[in-house]
């Protein structure tokens, strides 16, 4: 089966292509700005990666991962917009490097290539394809609601955002691995089992990655640490020790959530103490943990030998930042 | 076949059903509202009737009939927050009632739900039918971001501007009805023979909107009227009038689309004057009549006898306003 490696080299092949050279030029710069900008690809390597385990076709699967691929990059360009965000893998944002009307209008051009490149599935496939596609861009949709309705309320569970990121973000990792399986003729119990793969690995990576922002070693994750803390974003850290809290720790957290101007680092030492006291770093690890437990499992239920799977394993310690 | 008012009652009907009745709440109350408020449905209904010449199983026609208003009141959703438009069929816009944020993830979740309708066409005409439809989404967002662009630019040709009506308003008209033949089973040239009715009544009908801006009895049309005079809206009225003036009309014209402050009245009153010195109303009706003709044309070349497609005809009349 395909590496990650061989995945990314044949995704960024393929998007060199997919150049986007037309008329008129303000819609579909933009789109070929942001799709240049790159990443880890990680969406459509999972669907090649996944197709690679029932089939050694790769016409069959590459246009629809890449069309994951445009679709992810239409959610980061409408999003940035929504958050009013400035830069994006240290490049200005399409809104900010030409305006939010391009931005808008270029980002629903993106979601229609995206279909566009789903729509090339075989004509046996293309009907689960499509219901599948249909199904997880909705629920990003819904899942980035949520997200911004968490903005204004003070009153958000764990389980709320727990559900927020498996729709924000597990997904469509899930569908990525699911599009290649269907892609490869793959049996539905085995499209089934990769993507609960997906959608466990996604959960962990978004509670490492809550995790990271206020435990990581600066200089090897190259992230700001505590930009979440600052920035007073509900992340699982904060609500869980919110739930967690006892009135004297609640009192505080509130103090610091609520105040308008303070020194950021102060602010941070505060708060993760607050979570050592709590012991919040070693339960998020510990539920991270848990969601990578339960991915691997439903990787093994896949129905090929073990050897066909050990690159979908590896993508999983890259992706969990995990030392062999 | 179905007349515009049957079809027109079973759009009516199946919008009631299609309630996007679900959580979270502030993505999907805008979609609901927006498509509560109506309008003539023309997209759907041609869709309709175009089957109707063709097959009567409806059920094959009716989601993709749906897909074509869900998209084509996306693209109102997100044209009027890049138009900043207040009011929109006597309503308050969604970004104006909500906000823009609401107003661009609402409309994404909209294009997707248009092909989730679309997605659910018969397996044998699914692939046609998605090629159509990505064809049209993707020229209608290159027609709005020509419209765009002619905003800020002073040499528009009456050539760029027929074009630019072509990808924003004929090809959805054209595609509509191309749908319904696809969803009945016609023959590619009866496909193709409505495609292009549906594409040269659309460009007729732009010009007679353009036209009745300027010329049309108040009461009757009960729009304001110059209001794109007053706008500086760059029509085929002012264009042609543009490439048609002497060096004196010219001069007149470019002042008046130079001032910042006037008298509405007298602007327009000063404006129709030179639309009337050059026979602008004239040729523009001229213009629409032979797109008309030529509709008309293509609608009888359709291989089925004429009493199958009267009610087609019908619609060109209802469109055009033009008496019996």
């Amino acid at each position: 089966m395909l590496s990650y490696t061989e995945s990314y080299q044949l995704v960024e092949a393929y998007l060199k292509n997919l150049s986007y050279n037309r008329e008129p030029l303000q819609l579909y710069d933009p789109i070929r700005y942001i799709l240049s900008i790159g990443g880890k690809r990680i969406r459509p390597c999972l669907a090649l990666m996944a197709h690679s385990v029932f089939s050694e076709k790769r016409d069959e699967v590459m246009e629809s991962a890449m069309g994951i691929e445009v679709f992810h990059n239409f959610t980061l360009l409408h999003d940035d917009i929504m958050d009013n965000a400035p830069v994006r893998r240290n490049y200005p944002t399409v809104h900010a490097k030409w305006n939010a009307n391009v931005a808008i209008l270029s980002g629903d051009a993106m979601l229609i290539l995206a279909y566009q490149l789903v729509a090339r599935s075989r004509n046996e496939v293309l009907p689960r394809m499509l219901d599948l596609f249909n199904r997880t861009a909705l629920e990003v949709c819904e899942g980035q609601q949520y997200d911004m309705n968490f903005e204004t309320r003070n009153d958000v569970a764990v389980q709320e955002y727990l559900e927020m990121i498996r729709l924000k973000t597990a997904v469509l990792l899930a569908a990525s691995l699911a599009c290649g399986a269907v892609a490869g003729g793959a049996a539905q119990s085995d499209v089934d089992a990769l993507y609960q793969f997906g959608l466990n690995m996604g959960m962990a990576f978004q509670l490492q990655d809550d995790y990271l922002d206020a435990f990581a070693d600066l200089k090897k994750f190259g992230k700001t640490i505590g930009g979440d803390i600052v920035a007073n974003k509900k992340t699982y850290l904060m609500l869980s020790a919110l739930e967690k809290a006892d009135s004297r720790q609640k009192k505080e957290l509130h103090q610091w959530l609520k105040k308008e101007t303070f020194d950021a680092d102060e602010k941070i030492t505060a708060v993760k103490q607050i979570y050592q006291e709590l012991g919040i770093g070693e339960s998020t690890q510990q539920l991270s943990e848990a969601y990578m437990q339960k991915a691997l499992l439903h990787l093994k239920s896949v129905s090929v030998p073990r050897s066909m799977t050990v690159e979908l394993h590896r993508v999983v310690d890259m992706l969990l930042r995990r030392e062999h």
